[in-house]
């Protein structure tokens, strides 16, 4: 399994929800077939997949879903982090049994100003509680949103006290200098993935292994083209078009956006639906929002009637 | 059921653990036992009960083991917020079930930068799906730790909206000049705890109904005196002691100080179980702790070898 740790680009599969807002499985699936298909894994129940506003029991039966529908759990990587620490050991346990390439576990993020002990502490429990060597743990830095994070030295001590099971980390710190700090410490022993696309070239030129990107929901061919040509002489005019594209996302609240492009090149409206607390584009937002993607000339190629042409 | 809401003092129930940090039903009885006989009110699962690192399924169970026990569900405040919608529904519709005085609703706190909007729909779900008319709901305000809170403006769309069923808040913003903008705008209609016992006799003064404090936890007799005498001549005095006691705590991590206090008062050392990511307090901070409790007099009458001394 080491061996074969997951590399590349990821997305953190945006969940759609039906009239009730309960998550709808039916459309999750083709929209993780068509990321698949352009060669993007499945960090399901991350930060923008709502992961954390779904119930364990929700998340649990849509990971089952997806597994029943013959999705390959070696490129999933579900989100498992949690307050509760049973309900943390729960979901790793979980996604360790189906045989998913790993969990992204975002540290217990409701007490604030806790400390590194405190942090080790949880990630031990979930790690000797779960009790299976095949567990891969991404740890999840997320300080804009969790403000709960993992210094160096926190990083450092779980790779030495569980080397192999902690097999990874994605960096949404937003802070490149923070993402080659960790590199340059411990990045011959972690996996390290951006939480940008805006970085993946920078990451892969430093020893990193890839992104896991809210706008890989949206523009995966082009980003997993970077990362197949990295070291190609057009990586610098690659990275520059796809910066083009996060910037059009990025300045508006990114999962209504996502999902509203989702459901725009799909022919498919339904996709807009957030649960609360988030809302939806408004329509001015929305006007806006579709003048520059057309005026940026993106597309969404192989989306269409939310199904994927074979 | 709305002239009978509840007023006066509650306390956060700090939760024990066992040897393998699962909650200690038995304990937690106990203790509320002794609060119950010193007139303070149980607000279970809040912030310093460790709540939010309880799963749903432990704080479904411990309530109903609480009301199996006797426990009177009228003097109960459970917390019922969580990031996730069906968390939240459940937890809130399992309270109103049981009778309970009402529930403390945490906003979902994962989201920063959420919209009133935002905000406003995630209660309004709530209220309608649980859909009981016993419904009571007090507004848990608290940004230094969930980061998200409530405005006037959305406090106030609230109230029209679903009068009655939004029947108080709690105020944990440590800022008396908010909670008197909202004793202002909407003391009139809405039952105003202050979180911090600092502020008992201001909020008195200005129309507010009593506080939900940590400290409620440990120093229950005198915080409820100042409740029952407010208007004596000796409310300033009774105010300045509770101040001296309050600060012993308010200086060291809560949670832990406060387990401590039950664990060395009740000679019953499992109290100072804290899970993960919190700590214990080291060896030099209880030292330090113990000697400031001894010098200022501090005292747990009727908690003894973790029995309520009938």
């Amino acid at each position: 399994m080491t061996d074969q740790r997951i590399h590349g680009i990821l997305a953190p599969v945006v969940t759609p929800f039906d009239a009730e807002l309960a998550p709808d499985p039916e459309r999750l699936i083709r929209h993780c077939r068509w990321l698949l298909s352009n060669d993007v894994g499945l960090a399901v129940f991350g930060t923008n997949s709502e992961g954390n506003s779904l119930s364990v029991d929700e998340r649990i039966d849509l990971l089952d879903r997806l597994v029943q529908a013959g999705i390959d759990p070696a490129r999933m990587m579900p989100g498992t982090g949690a307050c509760a620490l049973p309900d943390a050991i729960r979901l790793t346990r979980h996604v360790t049994k189906l045989g998913c390439a790993g969990a992204l576990v975002l540290p217990p993020f409701f007490y604030k100003g806790v400390s590194d002990e405190g942090l080790f502490r949880t990630f031990a429990e979930i790690i000797e509680r779960v009790g299976d060597t095949r567990m891969r743990l991404y740890l999840y830095h997320i300080p804009p949103v969790a403000q709960v994070g993992f210094s160096v030295a926190l990083i450092e001590r779980l790779l030495a006290a569980y080397p192999k099971i902690v097999a990874g980390m994605k960096d949404s710190s937003q802070d490149w200098q923070n993402t080659k700090a960790v590199l340059d410490a411990v990045g011959s022993d972690l996996d390290v993935f951006v939480g940008s696309e805006t970085f993946l070239l920078a990451n892969l030129r430093n020893g990193g292994v890839g992104c896991i990107s809210a706008t890989a929901n949206v523009n995966p061919g082009p980003i997993a083209g970077l990362y197949r040509h990295w070291r190609g002489a057009d990586a610098e005019e690659r990275q520059a078009r796809l910066d083009v594209v996060r910037a059009a996302f990025q300045k508006r609240p990114m999962i209504p956006a996502l999902k509203k492009a989702v459901a725009h090149h799909g022919h498919d409206p339904k996709w807009t639906r957030v649960r609360p607390p988030l809302v939806e584009l408004n329509e001015a937002q929305v006007a806006e929002f579709m003048v520059e993607l057309e005026q940026i000339g993106f597309t969404m190629p192989g989306l269409l009637d939310g199904k994927v042409r074979e």
